[in-house]
């Protein structure tokens, strides 16, 4: 195998012609395969059945208190298990519904309406606002801020997290940039954990806006797929060091430890922005499912065994990852037409086609009955400026199913790849 | 018993010094009654308990969708039990999380930052908008238009709904008035459900602003207490036959039919409004938590179980309701110091003493150890112009101490309205 861009022209037709008959038969197999999602698979799903028989008629006892309105801040038991998933203390967090997603889109709205803790105004009353968005990133925080009109700058994911030089200078110097996002562990798509550096100067850095917030999406913080995690630097410790302790918002949800329809959902931040954030809350709801959240409680008991789950579920996600990096080294190997990030955890494996090819690609696996992530979702307004991001989600698939699904997506690289340099 | 306006001074010292030694016995007995908010009992939870068996590793069978993402707008099959709830279609439904108020606030958030279906621009972006608020109403509603600086604008409710030749006059004339509020069946507080010509009226008249919404919140749709309860008009098909389909969001919820802190919600309106409320929801979740709602509907089949549910519920608050009544009736009787309404279903009792004695009431009777809604709490800004309104929530406590907390209710009544005849 050597560098396609090397090869001679003959060399490249074969090729071409090798990878053509390979999709025209695989076409007559009708193939529906889906990896666009994060979504758990069902063996996965099958870990925490016995949570759905943690509260019953038996054993609710005299626990009547859970079923009725009330604690708009969630139950004090479920706060102690998510602090020592976000590493804080239990007046520095609150336990919302099933969804984290609904919790950072209220904060935004909320802050659009009324403002953030340190706000002289309300968001929305402002010209115009930005936010930084790391690129390749999480489609729906993009989706949130293009809804209601919040302008994204892209910056550029490097190897240990988003471009500091680039984040510090924006927000240095542009009053309008109000905030920021980030998956910092096992990022979506790049599976990239920030450094303890990134995290530092994040915390760190001097904003022009007075009310910059990082929204601080940890969705995969207990997500390893190895023995020997990347351990990310604890943000909101470091942002009270360097005297900015209401700048971030964490996030985490249990959607994939346990059920992501029917999760539970935490925020933590410094103690006055959770006292903020809960009378907002209380002007919008009585309280949030606190039976769930009891449901949970009992499940897990404990930190250690929210730990030993996902070794659980790690043992049935590696397969699939290493399935997929090892098809694609074995198929694309050194063409030079792709290149792969190999992520020690999260739901994801981002990959670079040459540029301009990702969206031929997506559309001719589709094509073929492989549904991929549509072209450009990691970037914000759906525009992948390279065209050449395709995030690949092995969760939801069977093994032998994320195989094929890979193999089709070789076949489609090499065939856009060769006629865009034939 | 004769009026006190009618009585001598002797006879009317006479009565405040029995009900001033009264007061300071029960004072002694260091009482801690809750008649503040309307929450089910413990009796009427345990109702419910068996919906906690309904899903659980046993019987969740092949329905792992149900666990994972998706289905922003509820599973069918609780649209099918709450379209006969609310008598709407499928299609003019949508089921969410665990509380109503909940989406009646997204529902106005998302008004203000980004409009209703017909709004021409986002109401946030408008120099001032305002609500009309039938009173004594929900607190929790005028919370959230306070929270927003929503102007609110007063009705009074009448024997049969809200003066409808106010309402009908503001909305003619008044473009920023853009919404309002009704519990239109057993009205928070006062019990009142809203006669077929007031819900024609609704539906019919002309409103200067063309995106003017109704939000209907049909708590006690199925809060019956007698076996002939009157018969709420369908709103929604009012509006269709004037020519007004995208005028109303009806909602519902299970919250004081299961478990208040556990519940179902739902909204229901035209197929449009539908639509395009889903698309503002999709960019807010991935989907309601879809367990529970399977959990309902396990546990309920049908709409004729949830009518007999709810009788269940009735043989438990009719006696409390009776109790109120009947010592309201005994105690203060003829005196003219006090009038009560007597529902036929529904969670409050609401009475109105003479005018400016209500706040100083309920604080006595917080003295003496019985907590009730606070003083103006039924009005917009907290503040009952007459200062007289009351509103009693029986459904909590046991009937005994229903009867004890409002035996101490009309001795604060008789001790605060004979010191102000004095």
């Amino acid at each position: 195998m050597s560098e396609l861009k090397q090869m001679d022209y003959s060399s490249l037709q074969h090729l071409h012609d090798q990878a053509k008959k390979a999709f025209d038969i695989i076409k007559q197999e009708n193939l529906s395969l889906n990896m666009a999602r994060g979504k758990p698979s069902v063996e996965q799903l099958e870990l925490s059945l016995e949570l759905l028989n943690s509260v019953n008629s038996e054993n609710i006892g005299d626990n009547f208190s859970i079923l009725n309105y009330g604690v708009v801040d969630g139950i004090p038991e479920a706060k102690v298990l998510f602090k020592e998933i976000l590493e804080v203390d239990t007046e520095e967090i609150l336990i919302g519904g099933n969804a984290s997603l609904n919790i950072m889109h209220d904060l935004i709205s909320k802050a659009l309406l009324k403002g953030v803790i340190d706000s002289e105004a309300p968001w929305g009353k402002e010209e115009n606002i930005k936010f930084i968005c790391p690129v390749p990133g999480y489609d729906r925080h993009f989706t949130i801020c293009e809804a209601y009109d919040i302008e994204m700058i892209s910056v550029d994911m490097l190897e240990d997290g988003p471009d500091m030089d680039k984040v510090e200078e924006l927000v240095r110097n542009d009053a309008s940039i109000k905030g920021m996002w980030s998956v910092p562990k096992y990022s979506n798509p790049d599976g990239i954990t920030y450094s303890d550096e990134v995290v530092e100067r994040l915390a760190k850095m001097e904003t022009k806006a007075k009310d910059f917030k990082i929204f601080w999406d940890n969705a995969y913080v207990v997500h390893d797929l190895t023995d020997n995690p990347p351990r990310l630097k604890n943000i909101l410790e470091a942002c009270k060091k360097h005297g900015n302790p209401d700048r971030v918002f964490m996030f985490a949800s249990t959607s994939k430890i346990t059920f992501p329809g029917a999760g539970v959902s935490a925020v933590a931040a410094s103690k006055d922005n959770i006292d903020f954030i809960k009378e907002q809350i209380s002007v919008q709801t009585i309280g949030p499912d606190k039976v769930n959240q009891l449901r949970h409680v009992r499940f897990f008991k404990n930190y250690d065994n929210v730990l030993a789950h996902m070794k659980k579920h790690a043992e049935i996600m590696k397969p699939k990852f290493d399935a997929v990096l090892n098809i694609l080294q074995e198929k694309l190997g050194s063409y030079g037409i792709a290149t792969w990030a190999e992520p020690k955890g999260g739901y994801f494996i981002s990959l670079n086609t040459m540029d301009g090819c990702a969206a031929e690609v997506i559309s001719l696996a589709k094509e073929a009955g492989v549904t991929l992530t549509g072209a450009g979702a990691a970037f914000p307004y759906g525009k992948d400026p390279r065209d050449r991001n395709i995030r690949i989600a092995p969760s939801f698939p069977t093994l032998e199913e994320v195989e094929k699904a890979i193999e089709v997506l070789c076949i489609c690289i090499i065939l856009v790849s060769t006629n865009k340099l034939l």
